[in-house]
């Protein structure tokens, strides 16, 4: 597989991509690669989120995360509407090149899902039974800092 | 959107998926969701993996982290080659219901990545500037625990 970025490294074989230095990130079908945001000081998973080549280009580059919005189609500086940007202290990419990883200090009140919750994973799903539809998520409702927003 | 699943609540509107109690994960085109294994005692990032209706519900039931594999087209019981077993301390899910977060605790030498290091996010990003294909990943060696493996 080769890509025509002049961005990104080519994507070499199975032990250059997962074993080499090249920085060749795998983007999927519709041009995206999962971002995983963590929060810098306590590891905490705090959302899940896309980039295509511009936003990862540009994430790079500027150390603030950027993505791409699925809902929207388009660019999303992440706190540009709420103020909660996020400052990427180090970038990391898995093995076989096709997620990142970040770690970032949040800015403004620290809230990083859209729904007013410091982390998008405020629900907990119960273990030790065959799930059914009747099934019941637990509520961090601790996690709750602000009232519903966007961006 | 409705599922025909008997597992799993069927997906209601915007405020129920990400406000509700209901366990309505979203399946992609492929019937795969995303899910993140972080390490129950550091919260460190392990890996991720994708899991079918299947996998989600043997992992839900057993406690026990079971994935479905894209290249192999199987499922797939983590550790089952290589004995690095996933227990399942707590299974979270994201607002939109399309990402599964497991906190685990790694039974064999907790080695996560096939490649043989602790985590799958061993290689860094260098930040700052405008990335080029000769850019150079750094290599977080001392997460090396054993050489590279399947399973």
């Amino acid at each position: 597989m080769t890509s025509a970025s002049t961005r990104f490294a080519a994507r070499g074989d199975h032990d250059a991509v997962e074993l080499g230095t090249g920085f060749a990130p795998r983007f999927d079908a519709d041009g995206l690669i999962t971002a995983i945001v963590t929060d810098a000081g306590s590891g905490e998973v705090l959302m899940v989120a896309h980039m295509n080549e511009e936003a990862l280009a540009r994430t790079v580059a500027t150390g603030s995360a950027w993505f791409w919005s699925r809902s929207r189609r388009k660019l999303w500086r992440k706190g540009e509407e709420s103020g909660n940007t996020l400052a990427v202290c180090e970038m990391r990419v898995d093995c076989d090149q096709d997620v990142i990883l970040l770690q970032v200090e949040m800015a403004g009140d620290a809230v990083a899902c859209h729904q007013g919750f410091r982390s998008c994973f405020y629900r907990t799903v119960p273990l030790g039974a065959e799930p059914t539809p009747d099934l019941a998520l637990g509520f961090d409702a601790a996690m709750r800092r602000v009232p519903p927003r966007k961006g």
